[in-house]
């Protein structure tokens, strides 16, 4: 691919994730004219919406689950473990794609992104551990409840638009229930 | 309204909420079938889907809301609580419709489940109220972070597809964090 061909696709992507990030039926003309291109242009890139959605939803996967490996060599697991825990609630709460990408990553999403939302599902796990060997988590909290935790939550916080400081207080309940008996 | 009629309408609610209960997008053809009416007749009671659809959240939010004050005058206002609180997420997991109608309990919604929506979170708030009071949830919950975790539970037992058991530990999770502290 050639140099400015890069450049559009970043474009395209970067506007796309923007634009279906505040509303999943958003149209693919918002998207070239944020990305400032032609029509034709996105469509030599990703032929159908659908192919778009699959990229944009892939690289959200994907940043998460380099975030969670980031957060996995932290010196203090816990801390590590619910800063990514809030990251992925937050940004679900302002972009509603984080969110249908998560529920998506199951059945209905590619082979790229199904890849990508298992990564960030183990690089999840790895966090969960280390912070239940370091005390910071009970041990009894298993993963796939742990999991379904986030996934409420994020679907939670997107459902009822909830502002940042309810969001908050609501993530505070979690971490009171994931953390060891006293 | 005739007996007959009322009969008839009172099968295509109960054939609805089944049928939509388990696929939100299922046709009206499949309720009349269910409910062993014609087709013409659960139109002359719902000219069109969304009003069917309008009527069987409604009930389910009225039940929910009756469910709940019910409880209200328990003995054991802790237990009231968290039985309300499992219920829902329990239905939720088999039934989408449930979710949905609790999401669409605000713009989406017409002004009858506006109202049923409105009474049933009126009511859980009694029954939050009355749990604190008792000594079984920590005071410091309040009630808009409560309803986006019982929200959250509920779209994310529907999302993840749990299987029971996962769900009840899920469950588990989050009432440790709603108990006060020791």
């Amino acid at each position: 691919m050639r140099a400015d061909a890069r450049d559009n696709r970043a474009r395209i992507m970067t506007a796309a994730d923007d634009v279906f990030g505040r509303s999943p039926s958003a149209s693919t003309d918002d998207v070239a004219r944020l990305a400032g291109v032609g029509i034709a242009t996105v469509f030599r890139h990703f032929p159908t919406k659908t192919e778009l959605l699959e990229a944009v939803l892939t690289l959200r996967l994907e940043r998460l689950r380099e975030r969670a490996r980031e957060l996995s060599g932290d010196a203090e697991p816990g801390k590590a473990f619910f800063e990514f825990f809030t990251q992925v609630v937050s940004e679900s709460a302002s972009k509603l794609a984080i969110a249908e990408a998560l529920t998506a990553a199951g059945a209905v999403a590619g082979a790229e992104a199904q890849e990508a939302g298992r990564g960030m599902r183990s690089a999840f796990n790895d966090l969960l551990t280390a912070a239940q060997r370091a005390g910071a988590v009970r041990t009894d909290a298993e993963f796939p409840e742990v999991y379904a935790l986030l996934i409420g939550a994020s679907r939670g916080a997107t459902a009822a638009k909830l502002d940042p400081a309810v969001r908050d207080r609501m993530l505070t309940l979690i971490y009171a229930g994931l953390k060891p008996y006293a």
